[in-house]
């Protein structure tokens, strides 16, 4: 048994979804980890991850917009300070995950044939983002 | 230290929570872990996982109907190629679990008395669903 | 590669959040893993897991009313034997998170600047929460 872990830096340009399946399993397949599991951690409370569907452009551009209105700008959060755009970005945090754990089977995470790993910006300015990977296995 | 990983395969009946604890459980049990970490990993963007209460039926049709009219189907979506049950299923996917990650101890999963593990099913059709399981520890 | 496993109790005292990331951290720098993954897992079904901003106190308050308003307690849920503030903890508890899994590096967690880690207690009446520990590295 042996583990790795190590960050990816992720710029995002405002609110929306960003693949990042590409270098996440670029990062796994250069541990030479056959077996084991895969952690994704994003290190921020106004963006998350989600896995989602990578076929269709629209879905990314459906959940955004889902979430704009589920957790409005304009509902008179308390915590302000930082931006009308700050307190959403925090409850659309919650809503979706700051960790990911994806078994490893024969080298790979074992994704679905649809799934893709995409970091979820809230923010309404461009952030640059870093996401913890670890895996453990053999 | 030690691992292993399996596949289980789960078929639905539309819309609706089905309870998967029994096989994860079973699994677990005959990989012979004392200690460790288990985690249960769907492999779909349209169903998803959750650890919920497992002694009141009802408990399941409240759950199924508060997601029917938080995420509707008529809510315009772009994406609507694959039916209008398509883009819920994604965004309630979103809204709950893809990994479920469960501490093992004396060997078996450290469940609460009330906590279940279920398999939501977000489309409208019957679909055959897999998850990928892994335990490592001793 | 070796691990350790424990659980901490948490009083609370009705509906909010509650921060746990002292207790958690402490348990962890106890177990002398350098580099590895913790894993907290909750286990009820009316209380969740947060990573939230752990800075200004006024989130905790957005966040609860947030949830309030999303999962109303007059919404005619089927399950209300164990009053109106049951079901609407449940649903709480799946849009939030049951476990989170957090890579530990130099001897810490990876947590962010401003990441704090959260009970989410979703009954009006104080209660014992039990949280899983379990830690797996070097």
């Amino acid at each position: 048994m042996k583990q790795a872990s190590d960050s990816i830096i992720i710029d995002t340009r405002g609110i929306g979804l960003v693949e990042v399946t590409r270098p996440i399993v670029d990062w796994l397949a250069a541990q030479q980890i056959t077996q084991g599991l895969l952690t994704i951690f994003c290190r921020h409370t106004s963006a998350s991850l989600l896995i989602q569907e990578n076929a269709a452009p629209a879905v990314k551009r459906d959940l955004a917009r889902f979430f704009a209105e589920l957790v409005r700008e304009d509902a008179g959060y308390e915590h302000d300070d930082e931006g009308l755009d700050d307190m959403p970005a925090h409850i659309r945090s919650a809503l979706t995950n700051v960790s990911l754990s994806i078994p490893v089977v024969s080298g790979a995470a074992v994704l679905g044939t649809w799934q893709g790993i995409y970091l979820f910006e809230h923010r309404r300015a461009p952030h640059r983002r870093t996401l913890a990977l670890h895996v453990v296995g053999e």
